[in-house]
């Protein structure tokens, strides 16, 4: 498979060009893939439009691209778990393997991640990926390219409610109803919340996200959220007041009031995941509230071990994600695709790039 | 609610009379139920065939029954959850709430229960019952009588969907496709498991496990239970030989064989509940192998807090209930449900006694 | 046991008065118990002090005093777990024994407790109190009224370590090394904990803290906090940077500071227990750099059946509360041993009421 | 550190000879260790004198010895965790970090583990060994090699202990004083467990489990040991009969009737942990029994990530493991040393190996 490839490199803000570059070649226990579909994602438009993100500076040419999917076109040396052909979904970070966190399981916190489109680590916007085979899942027949690359928001969200603890009859509320908002309660639903109330200021959102499952909408522009939240949960559980609200709450919009909302929505002795996180790190919560509930609060970073479950769950057609594809742009479109993602956030959910038609 | 009400009273083996009793009076804490259908347990059909379940002998007139559902006749002191007219289910068993189990939440270990149907504590075929208030749960205007009666053997499911810790994507098997097995199933679904392979002898019963949710069935007559198992969950997680199989086992026959194919038919760290039981208690297994495999062992004795979140799943459609009721008779016929449901298990699923038309 | 006995009234700010009042009569399920010791906690003090405690103010007369131990004296109907002479430790708050948190075994939230010394209960600053059986605990001969009465605290130590979920081999670090600060470290290491940081800003509090088990001490006043634990644990886990840490921080000196210091203090996916809660409910927090380092924040309510492990731990000796009793009082002594507490915070650890000499 | 080295090598049954090979050469990530000491472990004595465990049979010339301590002799490429010099304890089993369970950190099940002196993987009795260096401890000046060496069966007791999920105020019961007995009873102790009942039928063993933190033994030749574990814990938690029981009990002695005392002699809801397995793989037991009070039964397969807590542990002086240490050989007197331990399991603990003085 040596040769060349075209692959969408953002040079700086806002200048995302395409160029050609030389196919990677898979080392032992990698596998090269012919990239299918990539997802737009929120911080790839964080990216293309501030140059960096917190701590990550985009410094040097960079290929954008995390969400992907493919077919093995090659196989390295030692790969006996998939076959040149296999359609497949890419998990876009691989970790040390050593370390404290890698050895118990937990590598999301690994600190030597090799994670895709985060400087200075390539990402998908190009026709071919190498990756280690152990990262990469092989998808059914039955599963589409597009959303076998939007499995990786959807780890997003099983990793959110593996955090949560929730199950069978327990009742949710996701704070915005974006693409990780929407993966996050559709894994709700499939772990078994029955009751899904998704929270949004943006009507278009709110439709998708009853769409894909949830029980209940809050408009953020219409009365008070956390009221309208404790009237539905308290016949759930009897609780009343400030006892009263979801077992866990989902703030997935990244900003504070919202953060504020996802704890005080959270009944008694209840989780509050905070998926997305506000600009501005220092906020001012009332802790003493949330603790004297025992409301716990637990952040997220990534995921571990949850492209299984994802994919396993889209293929029984629990989760619907080719639903929230809303837009399609060309590899060659890339600049477009990103500009496009950041203009129409109100009327968008998902902007897909076909690399490979 | 002073007054006389009608009651199927057992007397002996396979004598059951329809009597006058008295009408309960609900004391502090009570609420008074008109029962409308009960459904008919295995355990009633023992005794009303054998006389006793184990240590449980039927020695004094007993009232059988403790799947049930009705709608609230009045309340004892002190109740303030619900209301006369409301329409409930009833959870059969409820605690002494001061003893080491109770206290922690498992009151299902408490030595000091009450639960209804079992010598010498009367149960549910009879017109009227005066229950804690707190063990009875208002079911939504959208949801059956008979789901209601039924939400106990789906609580039975719920626990131990609960004690194997399945979840988001994992594989089960149920061995065993009767009531027991069908609301296991039904809630191993409801709890994320997408790969589901109910195991029985009779087409009858596998037939309807597909209808409910499983995604495979396997004849216990046709090949090897054990291959076939291993053949669909390999491509799951990678293992391979012994250490393939299901993420957990549930074992809702009683019977030995199913017993250990349960153990054997889990991969290396999963779980095995034990949901029936043998009839000999006596039971030899490859204890070795299991251990070697880090496969757990989980026994089952009913289920503790299980009733709202079975209401829940079935409110939600989660879960379908009603399709389960193959056979319905008057209470004054409860003999010849007993009888028909003693005679009939190949054919019937579950059996309802209407109590109030 | 009708008559009349003495107790230490609250009537006013800093106004304790000894009075006479009719010895409580024990209900069904209840014991009276002769009390002996009672330690005053922070809490009598903030009574004493300001008259009311966040929202729970002192309108009307009130005993304080919760943590007690004493003697039983007569035994109400129906109960079988004590006699009387057995020398016991009460715990404080009973429940209702029938909401949603009851039944699970997470009586701490219930919104119906019933606990000592918070408007409008009576404490334990009396020569008498009847109090439900199955929370009053029967301590062994070898261990001291004195010890009996400090489980209260220990009790909340033991529950912020079984929050935290650490065990063998665990690092924690202790903010603030008062009474809750050293049964909290006392408990950690009776959990396994390996490396215990006291961090105070009182030298006579750290030296009660390095004899009671913490591994290191740190004076708040010298140098970087952070820098000291981080340098501690990196040779632990290999983990370096923000990423280093305890396994477990517990804040349980109730200021900002040492809030965010403890979540600061954490490793990357361990977990934070705000034990004590800062005055000011509005705390400024770096969310973002916990969220994403997947700390978990968990805060705490008193404790739910911690009393038996408590116990436990003291007749075993494996934690000390004999060495944290520095000053006496007697009953009549009520007002002055509240007056020395709020006042000698800084060379005091705990002040106990001898009730019965 | 191309050279030469001794090595003891197992021919054939009852046939150890020392022999020269050349010194491993470490690759990248590994470590190059000086063995220091060597523990004689049970299934070192089984290969030595059956020629086979289970499926694991010697066909060919393999060096036995898995518990064991030395010093860095040189470093491979890649490893910036240790120095040449280091004091070191090697875990012995490292696994292929790829597999399902490695990425989830339960790497004891992984298939593909490499773990020292199982057919056809060398051990090590011998001079050098080359390891992973992720696999290899550093330990403190404090802590004696042979403490470093039997870190592996601490390890053992600390899975035990953790699959248990005992904590403080727990109840154990440990069936088997060897060393894996001793080993796990004084994790349980370190965990927090206070009452820590061993039972044995040998004096000598019973005797050091006493000194290492049993607070009760039985001896299983005098009187019911089930009667006698009841009567201890009926005190604990209220609970009587065949309710009764400690919170979890250990299995370490492998053989059958202690197999099933270890289930009938934990509590309800309690946890019985197969450590050791009977020889005898088809084991009949009351699950009835067992399945109906929900004891849980778990195996054991090795440990995954205990060695940094054991390390904690000893450094701490939590548990004493040189106390366990009865006799010693050099490494030209392997073959002695696996016949005493074959021939004097009633009077020895731990036989100990010295490859270097």
């Amino acid at each position: 498979m040596v040769g060349e490839m075209r692959a969408a490199v953002m040079h700086g803000i806002r200048d995302v060009r395409l160029e050609t570059r030389g196919v990677p070649v898979p080392k032992h226990g990698e596998v090269l893939v012919r990239i299918s579909r990539v997802g737009v994602c929120g911080s790839d438009v964080h990216y293309f439009v501030d140059g960096k993100i917190g701590p990550y500076v985009v410094n040097a040419p960079i290929i954008l691209g995390h969400e992907s999917s493919g077919v093995v076109a090659a196989l390295g040396e030692g790969v006996s778990s998939l076959r040149v052909g296999d359609r497949v979904s890419l998990e876009p970070g691989y970790t040390c393997r050593t370390c404290y966190h890698c050895k118990r399981g937990r590598y999301n916190l690994c600190p030597n991640v090799t994670f895709m489109a985060t400087p200075p680590v390539d990402g998908a916007f190009a026709e071919f990926v190498a990756w280690p085979a152990d990262f990469v899942f092989k998808i059914p027949d039955t599963m589409s390219l597009d959303a076998a690359a939007l499995l990786e928001p959807l780890a997003v969200g099983v990793w959110a409610v593996q955090r949560a603890g929730i199950g069978m009859g327990s009742s949710v509320a996701v704070f915005g109803a974006g693409p990780i908002g929407c993966t996050t309660l559709q894994a709700a639903k499939a772990a078994g919340a029955t009751t899904i109330i998704a929270v949004d200021l943006e009507e278009f959102r709110l439709g998708l996200a009853r769409k894909l499952g949830a029980t209940h909408t809050i408009n953020g522009r219409d009365g008070d959220v956390l009221e309208q939240i404790r009237a539905i949960t308290t016949p759930l559980t009897g609780l009343t007041g400030s006892s009263a609200g979801v077992d866990a709450a989902f703030e997935t919009a990244g900003s504070l009031p919202t953060c504020r909302m996802a704890i005080e929505a959270t009944r008694s002795g209840g989780v509050a995941v905070l998926v997305g996180l506000p600009a501005d790190p220092l906020v001012t919560l009332d802790i003493v509230a949330a603790a004297s509930r025992e409301v716990d609060i637990r952040g997220q970073f990534r995921y571990a071990n949850c492209y299984p479950a994802a994919l396993a769950l889209v293929a029984a057609g629990r989760v619907d994600l080719d639903a929230m594809v809303t837009h399609r742009f060309a590899l060659d479109d890339a600049q477009a695709a990103l500009e496009f993602a950041d203009r129409e956030k109100r009327t968008s959910m998902k902007v897909m790039v076909e690399v490979t038609p």
